[in-house]
């Protein structure tokens, strides 16, 4: 089969693998039918996390299930199926509680390699969530997004508790940043603001349901937040970058007693803990535990309710991925869709 | 008045100091009934904190309300009363919200010293609780307790969830912690760990309610804390220190989407972003908003629920409380109480 595999920094190739093949009787193989590149592949890509030998490359997938292991029990061919960047067992107390992304059993797609034409999913019975019927192909990209982009970005308003009452900031402007602002609006925030002085961004998050946009960063950032907040800093802060001073600026930019949620991947973040201690701000975030929202969110996008599917603002067949990759690094795109 | 005046690390001395007097229409003037020297004190004393000038010291107290400001409507001479370390208005957005210790007016009792025999309160319709008369001298050093440490505890418990079916580990054997284990028995939690190696305070953590205790510190300790629960770590845990090293044995204590209640004050804390991360653990703590839990802290004291007063195994008049700071920074006392 064709799949993507990343050689060194800037040297996206897709190749010929190997079709994956069951391997435990908890295994299915799905055909995938889009995958896409995240913004954290552009960390590898740009050789700011280290890449010791070539990688196939991928954690985001929606597909057709080929074939399943013995063990498997709920699913079968020829089902539609989303599933998260962790494959989770979906039964473990850890999952039970709703942190599916720390599953003692655990396995990171992102070893595995979902920008391919096919995929093996360990886990499935806890990973794959069947859509009723196969959707129709307009819902695609959508469903796409809730394998990680949209998860991860509820998982961000949830961690900020965003709702009713609530004013919510987002840091980031990228699909999860996006999807962060979209979740906002759904759990019910009054006031959601957005930071971005992207153009398109801007008119996605307005789309999305932002309310106000800041164009200012760092510490006018922080003032541009707090003078639309009375001076206190809003309820609820969404992280969506990864780096020190997006971790600060959201800190900054929470009320005491408020809530932040940071979803944003930690690069060479340190934070201060006297800072933190007198912010008096929760802190939450992680690796989102997408699979405890999979099947809220395929309801909401197969209702019709949302449609995040437009963070995708570029479509390539798999064999170009490498241009996916690179519209993304220089932000030409949000988020590119790959067809295999 | 007498009065403690900090002079420099280890010089604590008791002096004449300018009796307080009504400045705002808000203040109240307090005869203190019994003050303490709090683990927070124990910085300057011992020259991790830096002291400019000589500071008047104390921030924890309960007294006889001697005279009030022309604006004070709630309280009146003779009644016996209870205020946090933070004066307080506790009608500003903040304060309704819970967080009064971040109060838009607050005020640091710190800077004005309650180690003395008269203190200035402000804002002392916001800052004070009276109790129901004047209570038993028997409940003096609780009622003092309830000033700050029981209530630093208490949030730090609160900040941790603990409640009904969890475990809690508390990193921490100070008053602060102690009362913690306090605190998560009286929230109902299952078991309560915790991490002393020093005897009388062992002895203590047990009559307040703890059911396991480690003596293992740093990683040794992380690992017998997983061991006691069953590989995952601990819904919640209780920081009651202010180190590197106690924050990170917190932190790691803590199970996937558990909770870390962080109340130590920081100091040379630096939090590596991406263990956060990949922790998923909640954190929050901070200054404690002691004044939203004195009402329920003062009941329970009053019909003798809680005895949190048993913190204090020395008891000084506060012209010898240079002897109360030496024998807490020797460790030879868990916290002494200063009789004016």
């Amino acid at each position: 089969m064709r799949g993507v595999v990343l050689h060194a920094p800037g040297d996206v190739r897709v190749e010929d693998r190997p079709d994956p093949k069951i391997i435990e009787p908890t295994d299915a193989i799905i055909r995938v039918s889009a995958a896409c590149v995240c913004g954290s592949d552009l960390w590898p890509y740009r050789g700011i996390e280290k890449l010791d030998r070539p990688a196939p490359m991928g954690h985001e997938y929606v597909g057709v299930v080929e074939e399943v292991g013995s063990q498997v029990t709920t699913l079968k061919p020829g089902q539609f199926v989303v599933g998260s960047f962790w494959a989770s067992d979906n039964t473990c107390e850890i999952c039970r509680s709703g942190y599916q992304s720390a599953c003692i059993h655990r396995v990171l797609m992102g070893t595995l390699g979902t920008q391919a034409e096919y995929a093996r999913i360990p886990l499935a019975d806890g990973t794959l969530v069947a859509t009723p019927g196969l959707p129709d192909a307009d819902l695609v990209p959508s469903l796409l997004a809730a394998s990680d982009v949209l998860g991860t970005g509820w998982f961000g308003a949830v961690a900020a508790q965003a709702g009713p009452g609530k004013t919510v900031a987002v840091v980031g402007d990228g699909a999860v940043g996006l999807c962060a602002v979209l979740a906002a609006k759904q759990l019910g925030a009054e006031r959601i603001i957005t930071m971005s002085r992207h153009e398109p961004r801007r008119q996605l998050a307005l789309e999305f349901g932002a309310t106000d946009l800041v164009t200012e960063r760092g510490d006018e950032g922080v003032a541009r937040i707090k003078e639309l907040t009375g001076g206190l800093g809003a309820h609820s802060v969404v992280e969506a970058v990864g780096t020190q001073e997006s971790m600060t600026q959201a800190i900054r930019s929470t009320r005491p007693g408020g809530h932040m949620g940071f979803v944003g991947v930690s690069h060479d973040v340190s934070l201060p803990g006297d800072e933190l201690f007198f912010s008096l701000v929760h802190l939450h975030g992680g690796p989102a535990p997408v699979r405890q929202y999979l099947p809220e969110l395929i309801d909401l996008i197969v209702s019709r309710e949302i449609d995040p599917g437009k963070v995708f603002d570029l479509t390539l067949p798999l064999d170009r991925a490498a241009e996916g990759y690179q519209a993304m690094d220089e932000r030409r795109a949000i988020k590119a869709l790959l067809t295999p």
